[in-house]
């Protein structure tokens, strides 16, 4: 049998482990003690489900089993998709002790853990994500949540899974647009803490794209132990998680802008993080040198570094709504240097209008 | 100025305070130790917004206020209602630090309270009952949420509030029925919990019917201690506050056969306690004596006491659906004696169908 690696999320009673290795999924008795045998509904999608739904049934011995596949896409994380997931608990009968299983990429994640969430006030789940982004950043740390026309994730939960299954075997089928998405979220924890991590990225670009499947659970490996200390610290974002949100700000302007799936949330979060680079060298909390650095990284993984033509107050607007803006400031997270990264709304509000300005200029 | 009383809910640092008095929406500064300042909207529906909207907002010095009007009606306690407030919230730019006011019965308490639970992954919330049953019962504990057409709060949040005022002025103008509702609700926690308060409701029937404001500030406070104490010793509902549902899951299935409307919750309950009085005698568990009491005081109390006339196969459907259904066994709640009951699944089945055979043959 091929190894796994488990990483633990510590948050005492509701502490986590994240299974990661090549192969995982249908490996009999993996899932037993999560599940102990109590009915699940499987939430999946048109995409993932013909691929990967009957191995991860048939790791399920117990209970009742049930399945939803939902459409494919962001446009399809509204509270309208959630409806049919909680219509499909009620109709197959899930009780308070049922079990909802995401198997998916984000979308299906994000959504399948809010439907949980809010069902019967919160009953339990398992993620199973299948897409690069969803095994490095989506599908740990407990966020659920739903797109509302206004912004994106306006509208969702804090609700822990019972554990995570990543199997990066699942990534040969990924697309390449995907694969890089995904990667963005990984260099993302790289950049806010973990320097060695960006060299390591930086020799290991090639392997990744090629889906090398010694580098991809290394990079989901490394990505979960950062993302699972810092939500350990700080699990609602009331101070050092809001760092996981770098590129972010300008990443969810862009894709509330450009239209849900114009760019890949990955794709936004790339461009985003290479706006967060160039303005916080702008303040001149940034050195060119690794401004370069990081935008070279994003191009060597295929990814965007800026964002596509789009008006300055449609952007801005995008900006205020977004839901990290407190009392009417935008707060940003801005790396200081490779490996560190601050949350701050203390820069003149005329720079980002200006910075804003050039950048969007095309 | 009239005297207020204050109850605190003790849940460590999500402790609250419950305001009751004659008179206070409209006492200035009452509001502001949690409001402070921020931004709000106020979620009333279309009966109880041109009574007192203006007194709440004239309370706010502060922030912006906004406010929304939903229809009036258990009917609308839906999902597509919360999007309207979700929708709101948006349209107003309410931050992470926005706060929301739910002013109105149960259901704008339980739909304006799950808004603030998901809204952002949650955001603050103060309850504003305006009837009875809201500042006796659903306004207290944190439970919010709406119906599905498949049961009765199949969808909620677990979700404190900073505060609840609770004018009992604002019960002069409730409909007959809605009082005797809101009664019921407060009698429940004397059958579970206070054979003392039981005897003083027996005292007080007829001052509580014709509006006496010391009977009702008594009414209220001393519901509010009792349940405030359940909550605060099982929050979540692992255990003892189940209680808190005596005449709830026969009531829940007269409310889903019946049709939301027909019967009103407190209604639905009145009839589903004396329902479960009559099942615990039959098991031997509760006096011939007792049970008559519980009955002559519902009766007293202007409220229910039987079902209307229901299919039984429809009664065990909904009843099965019902949040408490845990496993696949039907959990009910039924008292011993007057002050005290006791959560179970510990009875034949076939007892419970002969029993609901008799009860629902008209």
């Amino acid at each position: 049998m091929p190894p796994m690696m488990t990483i633990t999320v510590d948050l005492g009673a509701r502490s986590y482990p994240i299974l990661i290795g090549s192969g995982l999924l249908g490996r009999a008795g993996l899932l037993d003690p999560h599940l102990r045998g109590r009915d699940a509904l499987i939430v999946t999608n048109t995409t993932v489900g013909p691929l990967y739904l009957g191995r991860l049934r048939g790791m399920i011995t117990k209970g009742r089993v049930s399945s939803i596949e939902l459409p494919d896409g962001e446009e399809h994380k509204t509270l309208a998709t959630t409806a049919l997931i909680l219509d499909a608990l009620v109709q197959h009968r899930l009780g308070r002790d049922g079990v909802v299983l995401a198997l998916g990429g984000g979308v299906v994640g994000d959504m399948a853990g809010f439907a949980a969430a809010i069902y019967q006030r919160g009953i339990d789940f398992v993620q199973v994500p299948t897409t690069l982004l969803a095994q490095v950043d989506s599908a740990v740390g407990g966020k659920t949540g739903i797109n509302h026309p206004g912004g994106k994730n306006l509208v969702g939960a804090f609700h822990q899974p019972l554990c995570v299954l990543s199997d990066s075997e699942t990534l040969q089928t990924l697309p390449d647009r995907e694969l890089s998405a995904g990667l963005a979220e990984a260099l993302k924890c790289a950049i806010i803490a973990d320097a060695h991590f960006f060299d390591w990225f930086e020799g290991h670009a090639a392997a990744l794209l090629a889906r090398d499947a010694g580098a991809l659970n290394q990079v989901i490996r490394r990505a979960c132990e950062i993302k699972a200390e810092v939500v350990a610290g700080d699990e609602r974002e009331h101070g050092r998680r809001a760092l996981l949100n770098l590129g972010h700000t300008f990443g969810h302007a862009i894709e509330v802008c450009a239209g849900y799936g114009t760019m890949l949330h990955g794709e936004a979060v790339g461009a985003g993080m290479a706006m967060a680079a160039r303005f916080s060298q702008r303040l001149g909390w940034f050195a060119p040198a690794e401004v370069a650095r990081v935008g070279a990284l994003l191009q060597a993984l295929r990814l965007p570094v800026k964002a596509p033509r789009i008006a300055l107050d449609a952007f801005l607007a995008a900006m205020a709504i977004d839901k990290k803006v407190l009392g009417g400031h935008i707060r940003l997270v801005l790396p200081r240097t490779i490996g560190h990264a601050v949350v701050t709304a203390e820069f003149p509000a005329g720079e980002l209008q200006g910075f804003l300005r050039a950048e969007l200029a095309g």
